[in-house]
C-alpha cells in the first residue's frame, strides 16, 4: 500500500498550505496513541478547519489511493491512529468550535475536535452537562469514533446514547448528515449508530449533535473499602439489580489503590474500594446513598468517606481517571497495555476473581479497575514494548482473559474498541457479524482507504 | 416483480407442510396492518418455527426471486407488512418461545413472535419488567423492526436502547448474531442498531436479547387537566428540563379526551390532560410527584387524580393506549391514519399549537396525543380509505405537519417508521443519508427481496 504520494501531497499542500505538516516531529506525534502498540508514521498530517475542507481532503486521497487516518487527541488504547499502511493523518484539533448549545433542548452541536472538558467548561453556567468521561480529555469525535464511555455510563449511557446525529465525510468525500435533531426517531436505518464506534474505518466524523443532561441539584461522592473483592463486587451487583440509579460505581482493587496513592498522593488503605457518586435532589441523593450503604455494610464494607464539595469530588475522580497513568508511572519508559472485557453482571465476580489468580501467575503486578456497574473492567499493564518476552506473557494473559469473557457471553471490548489489537477476537466473538461488517465496509469504502488495517481485515 | 412463484411455493410446501398457507382468508389477514394503507395480498404465508427454518425459507425465496415480508402482529401504522410487490409473508407468531430470562443480569432472550404482554406476564414474578409499550400487544420482532417505543420511552428509552443483541436471517439465508450479551460493547460496527428499525428491509429478526429493568418499589400514576394546551406542554418541558425522571408523561388534547371518554367509559373533563407515572422508592416517587405538581400548578394545572393500585393504573393506561382505536370507533368502517412527528422540545408548544389551527382548517376532528417528554406527538385521523377526496385533505394536512416538524429540526417519524407512506419525507429529511441507506440495502440485499418498496425505493 505504501505508494508514492508525491502528487497527493502537492494537492493537499495547495489546499491547506501551512496546515499540511510533513515534519518528522509532527508525523511522529501522530504515529501512536497512549497504548503500547508499535508507532507507525503517516506520510503527512492535515489540519482541516471545516467539514468542506475534510471533504476536499478525502477527494484528493481517494483519487491518489492515499489512506486516511482520522486523529482526535490520540488518547485511545488500541493503536487506532497508527499509520500501519502509511497515509495521511487527519488531525481534527482545529475543528474545535462549539457550534450551538440549547439548554432548553438539552443538546448541542460541536465540531469533532472539541474536547469533553472544553465542552463542559463552555456549558457550565447553562444548567446542563455532558456526562461521558473517558479518563483522558479526549475529542468528542474520537469518543464517538470509539463508542467511548467511562465512569458515568452506568447512569447516562455511552456515546451510543449520547450522540443524536452526526455529520460525516465518507471515503469519496460525500458529506452525510445521519439524523435529525429529534430526541427519538424511526426514520430509516440508524446511520448514526452505524458510524458511532466505526473507529475511523467508515468515515471522518466532522460534527456531532450531543444529548446533554440537566445538572442535578445535588451530587455527592463517596469512597468505601472492602475486605475482599468479592464483597465489593457483590455490593455493585445488588445495587444495580435494585435499580438504584448510581451515577458512578467504580471498582479499584488493592493494587490499583496502591498505584493511585503513589501517583495522586492519596492514602487510601490498601484494600479493594468502590468509588461512588450519586446524582439527584438533596433528598433523593441521601436516600440512594442510604440504600447503597446498607448493601455495602451487609458485605462488610467500611465507612463511606464523603467528598462533598466540588474540589474534593474533582480530586477524587481525577485520581480515578489517572489510574492508567498511575499504573504506567510505576515503571520508567513503560507504555500502557489495557485490557477491556465486559461481561454479564452475574458472571462479573467469577470473571474478576479468576483473573486475579491469572494475574498472580504472570508474575506481573497489574491493577484492576472497572466500570463494574456495566460489567466492564480493565487490567492495566505497564509494559516495555521493546521486551518481546514480556509482551508475550501479557499477550497470553490477555488472550486467556478475553476467552474467559467470551465464554460467559461477554465482549472483548466494552469501550476501547478493536483497533489493531483485537481483530482476531472480534472475529471469534461475532464470526458471521464480521462478514457483514466487511460487506458494509466494502460498500462504503471500496478501496479500503479509511483507516485500513483497523477493526476488520479486508483481503 | 409479480413473477410466477409456483416452484418456490412447491419447495416451501415441502419444507413447511401445513405451515404454508395459501388460503385467501389467511393471505387477506396478512395484506395489511392497522393503518389505512391499501391492503396488498402476499402469494402465501409461511409460519416458521425456528431460525434455521427461516434461513431455509430465505434460501428458497432467494433462488426464486420471491419477495419476503416479515409479519409480527400486523399492528403497525405505515403499511409495512402489505405485499405491494407480492411475495411471501413470513408470519413469526409460532416463534413465540421465551428462550431464557436472567433476573440477575436483567436480560432475556426471546423469539421474534413473543409479544410484549406475553413477556411481561412471564417475568412478572422475577422482579424485572420490559418497559417498551406501543399501545398494541405487538411482537418483540415487529417492535425491534420498527424501532418502536411508547409511553415509557421518556424514562426507559426505545427499542434502540432495549435491544442488546439480535439473531437475524439475511436475504441469502445467512444467520447472523449481531452482538454479545454484554450491556456495553465497542466491538466493531453496531449491527444491532443497524437492524433495529430496518422494517424488514434488511433482514428477518428471529431472536432478540432484551435489556430488562428492576420493578420499582413504588409506582403511582396521576391524571391532571389544564385549561390550555400550552400550559400542559410547558409543564412537560419544564419537568424534562429539571431532569425529573418521569416514567410516563403523556399529553391528550380535549378531542382525545372526548374519544377516550366515549370508548373507555371514563368521564374526564373535556380539557387537555397530562397522564403521568412515577417510578422509584416510595419516598422518591412522592418527591417527584411533588415537583411536577408544583410545576403544573404554576401552569394552572388542576388537581392530580391518583391511580394507586394496579387495576386503576392499568385501566388508566389501557384507556390511553386505546386512543387510536377510540379515534377509529368514532366513525363506522374507518381506518387509522396516524401522524408521528417528533421535534426538539423547545419547538414542541409552537408546533402543536400551529397544528391545532391547521386541524381546524381541515374540517375534520382529529385528536392529538403525544409522548411529549420526547417531543413526539400523533394526530390520529379516522379515515374512509375509499374516499379519495377525504384522503387528499388528510394527506395535505400530513404534508404540512411534516414540513412544520422538519423546518424546526424534527423528524417525520418518532416511532412508527417509514413503511410505504413516508419514503419521500425520509428523502427530504436525510437526502444524503438515503443514498447511504440505499448502498447498504444494495450490499446486503442485492436483489431487493426483503420487503421491497418499503423505507427506500431501489431503482
Ligand atoms: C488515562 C486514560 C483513561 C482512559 N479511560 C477511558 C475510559 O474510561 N473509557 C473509554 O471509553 N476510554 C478511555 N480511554 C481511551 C480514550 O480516551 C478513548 O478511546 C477516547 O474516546 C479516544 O478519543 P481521542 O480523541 O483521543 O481519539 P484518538 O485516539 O485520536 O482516536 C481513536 C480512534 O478514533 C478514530 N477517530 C478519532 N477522531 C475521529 C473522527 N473525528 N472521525 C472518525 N474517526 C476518528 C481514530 O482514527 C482512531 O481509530 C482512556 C485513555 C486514557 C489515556
Ligand atoms: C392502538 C395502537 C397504538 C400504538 N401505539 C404505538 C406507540 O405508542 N408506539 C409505537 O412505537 N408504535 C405504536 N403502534 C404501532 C405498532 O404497535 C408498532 O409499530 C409495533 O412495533 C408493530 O409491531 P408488530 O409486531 O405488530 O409489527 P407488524 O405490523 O407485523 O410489522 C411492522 C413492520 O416490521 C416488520 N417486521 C415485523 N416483524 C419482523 C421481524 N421479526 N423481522 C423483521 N421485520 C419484521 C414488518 O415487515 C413491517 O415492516 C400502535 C399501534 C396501535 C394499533
Amino acid at each position: 500500500m505504501m505508494a508514492n504520494f508525491t502528487v497527493a501531497l502537492k494537492e493537499l499542500k495547495d489546499l491547506l498550505g501551512d496546515r499540511l505538516e510533513t515534519s518528522p516531529s509532527v508525523r511522529q506525534h501522530h504515529a501512536h496513541d497512549e497504548s503500547f502498540h508499535q508507532p507507525a508514521m503517516p506520510e503527512a498530517v492535515a489540519f482541516p478547519k471545516s467539514t468542506s475542507e475534510v471533504s476536499e481532503i478525502a477527494h484528493i486521497c481517494m483519487r491518489h489511493h492515499m489512506p486516511m487516518l482520522p486523529f482526535g487527541t490520540g488518547t485511545a488504547m488500541e493503536g487506532g491512529v497508527n499509520a500501519i499502511h502509511g497515509g495521511l493523518s487527519i488531525d481534527m484539533s482545529l475543528m474545535n468550535k462549539i457550534l450551538s448549545v440549547s439548554a432548553e433542548d438539552m443538546d448541542c452541536v460541536v465540531q469533532a475536535g472539541v474536547t469533553r472538558k472544553q465542552l463542559n467548561e463552555y456549558i457550565r453556567d447553562r444548567g446542563v452537562f455532558f456526562p461521558i468521561d473517558p479518563g483522558a480529555d479526549a475529542s468528542i469525535g474520537g469518543m464517538a469514533a470509539t463508542r467511548a464511555s467511562g465512569t458515568n455510563a452506568v447512569r447516562y449511557g455511552t456515546m451510543r446514547e449520547a450522540v443524536l446525529s452526526l455529520t460525516v465525510v465518507l471515503a469519496d468525500g460525500k458529506i452525510v448528515k445521519t439524523s435529525s435533531r429529534a430526541r427519538k426517531s424511526a426514520a430509516g436505518y440508524d446511520l448514526t449508530r452505524l458510524f458511532v464506534g466505526s473507529e475511523g474505518t467508515l468515515c471522518i466524523i466532522c460534527e456531532i449533535t450531543l444529548r446533554l443532561h440537566a445538572v442535578p441539584e445535588a451530587i455527592s461522592a463517596a469512597v468505601c473499602s472492602f475486605s475482599s473483592l468479592k464483597d465489593a463486587i457483590d455490593t455493585v451487583i445488588e445495587t444495580i439489580q435494585m435499580g438504584v440509579p448510581v451515577a458512578r460505581i467504580e471498582l479499584l482493587d488493592a493494587v490499583a489503590i496502591e498505584a493511585v496513592n503513589q501517583f495522586s498522593h492519596t492514602d487510601y488503605p490498601l484494600l479493594p474500594h468502590l468509588f461512588l457518586e450519586f446524582h439527584g435532589t438533596q433528598q433523593w441523593v441521601a436516600e440512594q446513598a442510604e440504600i447503597v450503604k446498607e448493601l455495602s455494610s451487609e458485605h462488610q464494607g467500611g465507612d463511606f468517606q464523603w467528598a462533598f464539595n466540588t474540589e474534593e469530588r474533582n480530586a477524587l475522580w481525577q485520581a480515578r481517571h489517572d489510574l492508567a497513568y498511575a499504573a504506567r508511572a510505576r515503571r520508567p519508559n513503560a507504555r500502557i497495555y489495557s485490557t477491556d472485557v465486559c461481561v454479564p453482571l452475574s458472571r462479573l465476580a467469577d470473571c474478576i476473581l479468576e483473573t486475579v489468580v491469572d494475574i498472580t501467575g504472570t508474575g506481573f503486578s497489574m491493577p484492576i479497575v472497572g466500570h463494574v456497574g456495566d460489567g466492564n473492567f480493565h487490567v492495566v499493564a505497564a509494559v516495555d514494548p521493546s521486551n518481546a518476552e514480556e509482551l508475550k506473557v501479557i499477550d497470553a494473559f490477555h488472550d486467556r482473559l478475553i476467552r474467559r469473557a467470551l465464554s460467559v457471553g461477554g465482549t472483548c471490548t466494552g469501550e476501547h474498541g478493536i483497533g489493531q489489537g483485537k481483530k482476531s477476537y472480534l472475529q471469534e466473538e461475532l464470526p458471521a457479524g464480521v462478514d457483514i461488517m466487511k460487506i458494509i465496509k466494502g460498500s462504503l469504502d471500496p478501496d479500503n482507504l479509511m483507516n485500513p488495517g483497523k477493526v476488520i481485515d479486508i483481503e
